[in-house]
């Protein structure tokens, strides 16, 4: 083979900060594994090396026993040193990225807070507060059930506004509703529970999770009173059920006391376990939101929830209140679960603590309101004929269209004109002959609302005369 | 039953700022669950409480309606509001804390970096500067595969320092390795490889994380060239390996580059894979670190690091880069897995991007190698007889007691003077004879140093006498 001109293949970089020695060594890689210096090829001798390049011997040296030590070169005595590497015979193919879909203009998709009034200033001002305080041992491996300092400040949180009957040591940190259905999904598992009952429509996240932890999965019909406990009975296997009683998603409705007295009465017969999600509770508007059933049997009921629709999911934390009797199970099923990073658990432990996040809700819960009475206003004009349903709360309702109207068409002319909608098909397993839209406006902005409206109605007309 | 004294038993706090009939329902409420009013008393008329209380009507039917919305409380019509609810037969016992053991005075376990050189101040910083430029819409659900920008920054830094072929589509942003482990055995196992190979002595937390990703693990040994890649041979149906091979955990020793070769050749014959746990490779004190072997061979290696042991293990996050034709089964192995935090994230890139992650690991790398020397010289004065090995590198070392000393007792009497030390039996799955201590200094006060080492001789002179 010819001699390659060293000097060219390898171009040392004068102004770099690098110590000569490891960008040589580094030129020396690139060339090896581009090909440009077969496996066999012989490297000059390094007086030679270091002559061409203008640097010391020294240089060329290191750089030599630093790739011998990576295997990319071989020295044998009395023999040149010559490259021992061989590219991998099967490329390695790159990862073409995803391509992008656009993000739509108008996002009425439901799950998401106000981003536009996440806190930022107080959030920043937390982390500093807490980095200026925070013992250095708190910045080691973390407790598995979470920050302790947290842990108090959640279950004195969940006393006060949500009625809960917790003690710091119920409550482990998670890092969202779903993280927590599958630790206890997990724990119900481990206790030879086989089945798992979920409200339909709801959240395929949460399917998703309790299908993923190894349980089989049935669903219950939601009716205008919530969840239709009574149909629990036809599952004799089933021993736990996830339920969003202060404001079912997505049908807004409040699961009425009958039921829930039905449903505490369930679970004692059954020996069963309630996984309460206190979805969207923090936001009702016409009168205070209902009490957490986890107060009222906490030996049965597992309380789940988390700052994902108050703050922003980005922060990724959450929280599972356990009774008791489950807490090994559940410590055995939160072994390898990530949890959120300490910073970030204090920070909000001390947003809380600051009263900060009551000050946030406050005011989210009247942003809120607000919005939805200007939504409620727009759509009454623009869509008459169409049904809302859902109470006074939370950050979603849902839209009824005319009867014959295919959601699915009236979703699509929608996606072209710029707004994303979801069919109420989309969380529903037995999808309903009603067609129905949910309407997320968490994220809507105040002054998008109008235009929202005038879209989704070009999209409902669009639909009704493609028919 | 004799009637309730309503005004002594229900107190409203004129001083609270929260509404006088939330207080009203909460002080009914709590009165009901400690079993103060049984069920089916008879609640007073509205009229009459309100004027025992000294509050207006409307506060006291604003509290009972609340009540019958939770189903505490029930009205029918023409008779008095009574109590509904009966408290669960089986009382939810209380979670019995913990007893805490008291921490060591001097911590010599391995695993921590130096808690107290954490960039508090430049990590606050971070913080802050991310949240004052965020697009709002990224404080939404992050992405599985981790923040774009995060992914770049780290492919950047991993071809820079660890001469890794990666592109930033290639990473995968973890909470920390074995979280990295876990995702890879899952996807493993979904692609038919039923078993994998480990090091022994290693981490206990990967073999764990294999395990509970449903597969078999056996165990390689580790000598003084480290991983005994030949014995790989032994098992045919293992077509995966988890290796250190920058310094292995803990026999601190680097994989030869003969062993480096074979094992890459291993994992073309077998068409198997390497994970490449790049433990501690930032902190080599005698020269460069040998490069990554992902580069080498980047369509067979995947790569796993974290800050955990340069930064925190408490800001979770760590990075898996992927072979492009691991991806997808990746992303399925990820779907249910929490992520870090957005704002971590785009901190750590925001620290890399300004330089100080690389100011951070220098100033590190030179504490290191001033506080390993400090303890080298102390262990050959205090122990003479005992040997030190290891390379020049990371943030432990191992300690070989005299022929005949039980680490184990060691490791005890240590414990009772204060000392927390971890026999290499720890770490071990086949128990060697050899008398080894695994000595952790990352963590360890410069000023410490010598009181460590001399009670460290007082525990091995016990344990030595107590034969």
């Amino acid at each position: 083979m010819t001699t390659p001109a060293w000097e060219t293949l390898l171009v040392l970089d004068g102004s770099s900060r690098r110590p000569r020695h490891e960008q040589l060594a580094s030129a020396i890689r690139a060339a090896i594994r581009s090909g440009r210096i077969p496996t066999g090829s012989a490297l000059p001798p390094s007086r030679h090396l270091a002559n061409d390049l203008g640097c010391s011997r020294w240089v060329v040296t290191q750089a030599y026993a630093q790739l011998i030590a990576e295997g990319y070169l071989e020295a044998r005595t009395g023999s040149a040193t010559r490259v021992r590497w061989a590219a991998a015979p099967t490329r390695h193919s790159r990862v073409t990225p995803p391509r992008q879909q656009a993000a739509p203009r108008i996002d009425l998709a439901p799950g998401l807070p106000d981003l536009r009034h996440f806190p930022r200033r107080r959030w920043a001002e937390a982390v500093r507060s807490v980095l200026s305080t925070l013992p250095h041992a708190e910045l080691g491996y973390p407790p598995l059930e979470g920050h302790p300092r947290l842990r108090e400040t959640l279950a004195a949180y969940l006393r006060r506004s949500r009625a809960a009957d917790v003690s710091a040591h119920d409550v482990w940190v998670t890092t969202r509703v779903t993280d927590g259905v599958a630790r206890a999904c997990r724990a119900l598992r481990s206790a030879g529970v086989a089945a798992i009952a979920l409200e339909d429509p709801g959240w395929p996240t949460v399917r998703n999770a309790a299908a993923a932890a190894g349980l089989r999965t049935v669903t219950i019909p939601v009716d205008e009173d919530g969840l239709c406990v009574s149909d629990l009975a036809r599952f004799p296997e089933v021993r736990a059920v996830v339920v969003t009683p202060a404001h079912q998603f997505p049908t807004g409705r409040v699961l009425t006391p009958d039921r829930r007295a039905a449903l505490l009465a369930w679970a004692r017969e059954v020996d069963g376990v309630i996984l309460e999600d206190d979805y969207d509770a923090e936001f009702r508007y016409d009168r205070s939101p209902v009490a957490t059933l986890q107060g009222m049997d906490p030996g049965r009921v597992m309380l789940l929830g988390s700052l994902s629709k108050t703050l922003s999911p980005a922060l990724g934390i959450g929280w599972l209140v356990v009774p008791a009797s489950w807490t090994s199970r559940i410590r055995a099923a939160s072994a390898t679960t990530p949890i959120p990073p300490v910073l970030d658990q204090l920070a909000f432990a001390h947003l809380v603590e600051t009263g900060g996040y009551d000050r946030h809700l406050r005011a989210a819960r009247h942003r809120y309101r607000a919005r939805r009475d200007a939504l409620l206003r727009a759509l009454a004009a623009a869509l008459p004929a169409c049904e809302v349903s859902g109470v006074a709360a939370g950050l979603h309702l849902l839209l009824h269209l005319p009867a014959g109207t295919d959601p699915i068409q009236v979703a699509a002319h929608a996606r072209d004109l710029g707004v994303k909608v979801d069919p109420l098909a989309s969380y529903q397993v037995r999808v309903s002959d009603s067609p129905v839209l949910v309407l997320g406006y968490g994220n809507l902005a105040d002054t998008a609302v109008e235009e929202a409206v005038a879209l989704l109605a070009r999209a409902v007309h669009a639909a009704g005369t493609s028919r």
